[in-house]
């Protein structure tokens, strides 16, 4: 069961944004900018060109419906996209408010936001879905 | 009309690597790595979240046609895929074969590869896809 499973399942908690039959949105826990969240099959599978057409086709208007509503929530340009999938074997794509191009390089530093920063972004998204 | 319109219609040379009705697909002229390729949609529109569903969807399963392409004809662990669009006004999505995490980044030097290099790149993902 992959951590991401396990977050899904409630085993682990998280900020919440979204949820539905297929998929499950969450902030980044180590987040690049402010509403970086991360949306998720709830089938395991490790890589997104491996998903079936249906279930990739969903995830991305299941991600397209949660950029809407960061986009709504917190002060960007707009959401960038990107999937890696290197470490957490379980798809997932990252949403990102960006400003600039910069803002999308994995290398920057994490912001350090405290539990109550990050839960006051999650109801702010969730409430904009 | 946007440099990418003008590449489809072909007015400016591409290393193309597929098209259909709707996409179009095309070696980056700035490769982060060999085979990084854009896959943009024919209708111009300059934010991905603003497509309509039915093209977003159409777009995604096209890039994963492209990505299953790519990764027969150049060494990778994986398609990873960016999309992040303050450049040119056209939707496109990054499909770049990486080996590390570290080959996402934007920021790093752009590969200079000759023509032909590239022209033999384009050949190979076109004749996997």
């Amino acid at each position: 069961m992959t951590i991401f499973s396990k977050i899904i399942a409630g085993e682990i908690p998280s900020y919440k944004i979204a949820e539905d039959e297929h998929y499950y949105a969450f902030l980044d826990i180590n987040p690049m900018t402010k509403g970086h969240t991360l949306v998720v099959p709830k089938v395991e599978d490790d890589y997104i060109f491996h998903l079936d057409d249906e279930t990739l086709a969903g995830l991305t208007l299941f991600a397209k419906r949660v950029a809407k509503a960061i986009e709504k929530s917190v002060p960007c340009v707009r959401i960038g996209m990107a999937v890696i999938g290197l470490e957490v074997p379980h798809t997932h794509i990252h949403l990102i408010p960006i400003q600039k191009e910069a803002d999308m390089n994995f290398a920057n530093p994490k912001l350090k936001l405290s539990s109550e920063e990050m839960e006051e972004i999650a109801a702010t998204i969730r409430n904009n879905f």
